[in-house]
């Protein structure tokens, strides 16, 4: 798994050793960040390179970062598992096309760090999903080569302060920007193979508690057709991340919601991807 | 007016002159953009290296960009002008808060290039709008000082795919995001007096006909109350952008509905800020 980090106020990218990290951005200076190394197809060769090493930070030694720290758009499909359309209860059909929404790097944490429940609002919530990562870019992408177009797997908390989702009449860009209150990571699973998505098992618990959890192979807009959408419209370029959907079950949906509090631990894992775990803290 | 423009394949920034742009990129190579010379105070230091210079490159030896290639966030406001909330003819009460959505840098071509029409649709429209570029960053700004945070306007068309807007339940991310769908410039005019946004004209024509005509004044959340909300949930920084709304009078607002078609010239304008020009070609 490949990874960003920071130790003693350096950033760094590397991949995940025995006990620790192993850094080799210090190797390949042509490649500031993992971004970089996916536009180069070089995945594959800073694997190879870690083969032997031992870790350079030991763990409590660094902190994760977003595994990208400055992809040129995070674009995220809402709505996207069976029962979340019915969650919204406002007597709708289910739309043909997918809802997509915008979220900044700043939003999100690395693993291990906490969400940050802002002093405006008592209604952080979470949500498990999985993220894609683009390795090659194109326009009109057709579905039939989507898959194709992937570089790398990782998880995010899709963190949301579920009140001011529904300030404005359209779009929920700022229930889905704070600073810091969601979370991606660890870190990159290199894509080989369409059956690490096409039918995984995605997770989230809650201080142990499973909150959600259902299956990729029942989302209603499949991550091939994901791609092929979104590139209809803007030209994907490598480092592009697209957040795939929410499973049922967010703090919203129990009567009356459940909300995190600091102190809780919320945990995202997916078959083949590995665990996004993050407490929950006050700002 | 400090413009970024492309020449013979490479990407300058510099200032307009008589007949043409003045080349300043060169002699300043601590600022790759214009980006880092807002971000670096360094506005008025070039407007000062300009004096006395001749052009470098004259009116059809370069092409426009957008003035910041590279801002971390397009943020856009959207139903901001009386009429507007009635367009939607809904039946809902206007909201006791802004609207806002994200575009992509890509979704935006520099003054004089057209606005382009994908083959997916005939409904491309127009929404002429004044942008605001954030000078100094900051976090929950308050509304009071909020001025105090611009570095420069510019002008927006912000270019629509009327149809795509609507695809999904929620958010209009793929109808405002589509490649080059848009326009930004010509170039950065300095913020240096709040008189330059509190109440100005905006004006967009087609063809020479006004459609929209407004003034900053009757905006439903003034620039103020935008930065002031926008930096609640969001860290501000510059070279940040936030357009800040269209007044009533799209093409989508005619029964039956007036598209842009190829060989139209859309023109935004303002008091003090310049005009945008832009034609309309098919992919």
């Amino acid at each position: 798994m490949l990874v960003s980090f920071t130790a003693e106020g350096r950033a760094f990218w590397g991949v995940v050793g025995e006990g620790g990290v192993i850094a080799l951005s210090p190797d390949f200076p042509q490649w500031p960040g993992l971004r970089e190394v996916i536009a180069a197809g070089g995945m594959d060769l800073v694997l190879e390179a870690a083969k032997g090493r031992v870790v350079t930070h030991r763990e409590g030694a660094f902190t994760y970062d977003i595994p990208i720290r400055d992809p040129e758009k995070i674009i995220c499909v809402g709505v996207n598992f069976p029962d979340r359309n019915a969650e919204y209860r406002d007597g709708q059909e289910a739309p043909p096309n997918m809802s997509l929404f915008v979220r900044f790097p700043r939003s999100f944490n690395g693993h291990g760090a906490p969400l940050i429940r802002p002093p405006e609002s008592a209604q952080l919530d979470y949500e498990g999903e999985i993220a894609v990562v683009i390795g090659k870019g194109g326009r009109r992408i057709p579905e039939a080569e989507a898959l194709g177009h992937i570089a790398a797997l990782t998880l995010c908390n899709e963190g949301t302060i579920r009140d001011w989702v529904r300030h404005a009449k359209f779009n929920v860009t700022q229930g889905k920007n704070w600073d810091r209150s969601g979370a991606m990571g660890p870190g990159l699973v290199p894509f080989r193979d369409p059956a690490q998505i096409l039918d995984v098992a995605l997770t989230c618990r809650v201080n142990g508690a499973v909150r959600q959890a259902d299956r990729t192979g029942r989302m209603l807009f499949p991550v091939a057709r994901q791609i092929a959408y979104v590139s209809t419209f803007t030209t994907l370029v490598p480092g592009d991340i697209i957040v795939t959907g929410t499973p049922t079950g967010a703090g919203a949906r129990f009567d009356p919601p459940i909300w995190l509090r600091p102190g809780d631990v919320v945990e995202v894992e997916a078959e083949g991807i590995g665990l996004l775990r993050n407490g929950v803290a006050d700002e």
